[in-house]
């Protein structure tokens, strides 16, 4: 199989760092592009992330002397990973859809557009159908999916296997998150060494309306987003990766806490699939009593597993827990990748480049 | 007026520190014994801590030369403060009560006791009833009364203002716990620097059942515990002094944020009464969005006052915010001495030595 | 006695914030006048600062509705404490040294004019008679005093005892720094939070330099510094306030570490005048085998005092240990106040307004 | 070629855990023993770390169902890694010695026998000639050899090249550690965090001494101390993994920079030899300005390289730059490993069971 060419917008940030070091020695892609500011474009990756590298030991021979190009249509690659500012990223993907690029995208701004899917192949792979839409309205081959908030990936993925099996009526969450969640240079030290910052800006409107839209159910190529209640609030917290949850629930029916775990560990619709970034197992219960930890358990299933813990019956809701996403994969650049390996599996890519 | 002789037990530990601090220069309270554990007795207060102190620049001069003393009823003192731990507060403090002492503890132990109230003196003053019941059963002048744990004590400083104008139904709530809460040695480094830990034993607990005691009701020498639900996640992060508590509360009755804010701000039932450690203003409501702050906050009002901040509109109970408390001083040691001071104006202390 | 009418350049950052802390009471300065970038001038100060305050638990009283004004000569005041960034603090403090002013300023940019001091009371105050060739220069009353670099202050405290009582050849120092030192917003969190970082942008050449014409000879209107060498190694680590200095030095002639240690203890150049900020003692020599450390120990002497410990024999020079100084504070804000209160007591401030 | 077997003494500690982690997979070494105090003794090594792993992201499976065994001879196993704590380290490392196995141990108490190697492959292989010494001594086939202290390990790598190439004369060093070179539970949180310890108890005797064991030279069964001269001054920092160390060093010949740089880069004297944890550069000097970084740079060469940067010239002595190794690694059970793949190459292991 001839692998699928890739474009990576973004690309110096954090999370476009980790979409570079992802899909290094990826099965089915191959990174053919590297875009970012008009700052960056002409140089070297290699060089330009020297000193700004941090997400792995070192950056991947692949992409060292790759120059950096600017983020405008006529890059040679069907998919594009987006991983731009929202400041910016609304027009460029939109631009990029327009030329008739797959774009996948990890900014905010195209999230809550009608024909554009919130997508995690886990939980809804059925809403990539608005793609046809989207290509209707655009005259093009291209499209754009986007993954969601990096607190609400995981917060979903923790919900899911509940509300299949119970149905999920109200949710009251509070997080505690990782420094990597607000980019470099993002939170000065002076503010979060020895400190809690007990709110980030747009966060808990995101946890609020994205889940609903994430469970909605597509019908006559609309959604229609799931009537449960969500009340969030977003903190940070002087960790540097891993996201930190925890979740009260109210269940539609009845459920007994092994009921509840077992949901949980029985959850994984992508098993057989063979998408390659599909963890082994979505979700893991852990039974420590004083788990999930950030530090220690961000990493499981390579940063693409959720990792749940303490399951409690709550006396207002029914069942409270602790889950944990790492941010910058499940909750960023691995999403959008699984995304876009779904597109594959569903045969929205067709293998050449779509851009040119 | 001649002031009152105090004696401090467990006065080498975390808590214990606190009160030999905040004791200095006390205007009704003079620290005429310091005990602690065997090991400790017969040494220098001075030397003894010299490596130790944490509780401010520098050891109290007036504790220097005393000597440490055993925990045993005989130590010339009317009133006992405890800052034992657990395992050796319950026996310990029952002996100085039978002994004639009145002992106002930080430990757990005899919170529960139905004869023992759980003072706050803003919230609760009437429950130093219980006192005469207490003398009663100890056929003693002596007695115990405690207060909450330090997540509790700003919790329902919070709550208070909330309960007495519109009524309080359910209130869910996650902390983020600072370090000094778990004394010393306490957490190892290793498990907390860049880390969060989503558990702390028995805390939960503690914060689900002491408010419903300390919003009960006295009748006919009982306390009939308030009706609330409360359902409580504790974590700990990697913060020195200050607990910050994410709320959500269900009121009786409908309220305007307006009413909510105007309630916690015209709090202050001790206003007047002259009490020395009781602060200026009890609650102070932040509008800066991003606050309160556990290293920004938690010294308001010398750490007696709750901080509370980001006030909203909850879509599954009514309002969510965030409050803070310093955990070592209103959440311990402060108010067990502003606990002391109410005793003296309600008249429980006769300023002379009960002890011998 | 009418107080001496003082202006803060610069109040709004971290060093400017400190400047407004440790003035508020003070008994021979009174703020008049407090100026920052355009950007915040014709706001209150406290406005300004609601949300970036970190000086104290609160704004001081007397500064939150004072306006901030632009930076240039027309402040009503006699006495100018400059924490401006060092961009732009050259040509500034330099219009208002002509203007008359007395510039008492925290910035690099004139430590090195040959006409003005790098003052520090305890070492050099004969310094200071550079005044009055840098009135000479200007044609005017004003002039310009500077402290030196924040990791250089405590550094010379350390010495001087030693190269007044032995000589000083050799001094090797590796610093671990505080995170304030860098200003706000500095350092980004994902930089540091569980990390260190080998360098600091041009201190190392700071610290090398400034203690040379510190510990120089005023001699025929001249500094003819000194002649001892120095190699400085200085590093960030996740510290909030409080530079720890590891030192080893050569001295001139031999000396027992008991000398050593009498030298820093009975160091006290400064007993007697009245400086309001000079503290009890400038220098303490910690017993504790691990001290002195920066959240224990910064705030000795109200930040004034510099801590040593851990005095050693040193196999290759001749001794080592740790020394430990408040960065914003007598590394900075403190200096330069310090300095101020030493001009008052020279004569060099008549205490009327010099800029009008 | 048939695996040799490996049992690890002290496997629940911080290092244990780390020889654990490191042999999972190891081509030549299979774990066959696991022992710990009598305390963990009996119980599977799965159940007894379950909450306490922090080696990885996971237990290795190789080593969840076996049993942990006390330490005492008659494991099954020709290698014993040992792991244990100085208190008892001494005396179970020699029985094992005696009773035929060849132990290589990161505990310090047989460091300086007279006839137990420090030893650093790259450094001193000949120092394993000391074993037949140790044989002769034991009557048996056993033998101990040790590996330094971890910063003194990477220490001695910077130093290396440079000894060889112009030689070492003096070396002044400072350290900030990182603090799971404590051990767990190590240092208490509340001590570190914002905070930096200037003290690590026996430190920097070590520092001292052990470099000039590992440079010296063997002869007539002996080794002979190198002639240099170290000043040491350790500190703790809040940093998981990685010790940073600044380092002066005065050569015994005059080197440009290029040279120095050059000595360090091409350093390499395993190549070729096939060991399989000696990384492909044990040294790498980096050129950006801020680096090494423990939290970024720990990790190169898995743990194995030591990163060297900032070179410059030192005004007293000749030369001062940053180190940085991985403690637990290179620093512990990585380098004892490495030593035994030496052991292995040298022909010291038969690769059938001595202790039987």
């Amino acid at each position: 199989m001839r692998k699928i060419s890739i474009g990576i917008l973004g690309a110096t940030g954090t999370v476009g760092q980790m979409f570079v070091q992802m899909l290094d020695g990826h099965p089915w892609f191959e990174v053919t592009e590297l875009a970012a500011s008009d700052r960056s474009a002409g140089k070297s990756y290699g060089e330009l992330m020297r000193s700004r590298w941090s997400a792995g030991a070192e950056i991947p021979e692949y992409a060292r002397d790759m120059v950096v190009k600017e983020c405008h249509p006529g890059l040679d690659c069907s998919i594009v990973f987006s991983a731009l500012d929202s400041d910016v990223a609304g027009g460029i993907e939109e631009e990029f859809a327009n030329h008739g690029y797959a774009v996948s995208t990890n900014a905010r701004n195209h999230r809550m557009d009608a024909d554009v899917p919130i997508s995690i192949p886990e939980i809804n792979p059925e809403h990539l159908g608005l793609i046809e839409r989207q290509r209707t309205r655009r005259g093009s081959k291209g499209f754009i999916i986007t993954n969601g908030n990096c607190s609400t990936i995981s917060f979903c993925m923790g919900l899911k296997p509940l509300y299949d099996a119970f149905g999920v009526e109200k949710a009251v969450v509070t997080t505690l998150q990782a420094l990597s969640g607000a980019g470099y240079p993002g939170v000065p030290s002076l503010d979060i060494v020895g400190n809690v910052i007990p709110f980030i800006n747009g966060e808990e409107e995101k946890m609020q309306s994205e889940p609903l839209k994430i469970f909605g159910r597509l019908s006559g190529g609309a959604i229609r987003n799931a009537g449960f209640a969500i009340s969030a609030t977003c903190t940070r917290v002087g960790v540097v990766n891993g996201h930190t949850e925890s979740v009260s629930v109210k269940l539609s029916r009845k459920a007994d806490p092994d009921e509840v775990i077992e949901a949980w560990e029985d959850f994984n619709p992508l098993a057989g699939l063979g998408l390659p970034s599909s963890p082994r197992r979505p979700i893991t219960y852990t039974r420590e009593s004083d788990r999930p930890q950030p530090r220690k358990d961000a990493s499981a299933g390579n940063g693409m597993t959720t990792v749940i813990g303490r399951l409690r019956e709550c006396s207002i809701l029914d069942y409270k827990f602790v889950l944990l996403g790492h941010n910058l994969v499940r909750g960023a650049a691995g999403s959008a990748i699984l995304n876009a390996e779904m597109l594959v599996k569903q045969g929205y890519i067709d293998g050449q480049s779509i851009g040119k």
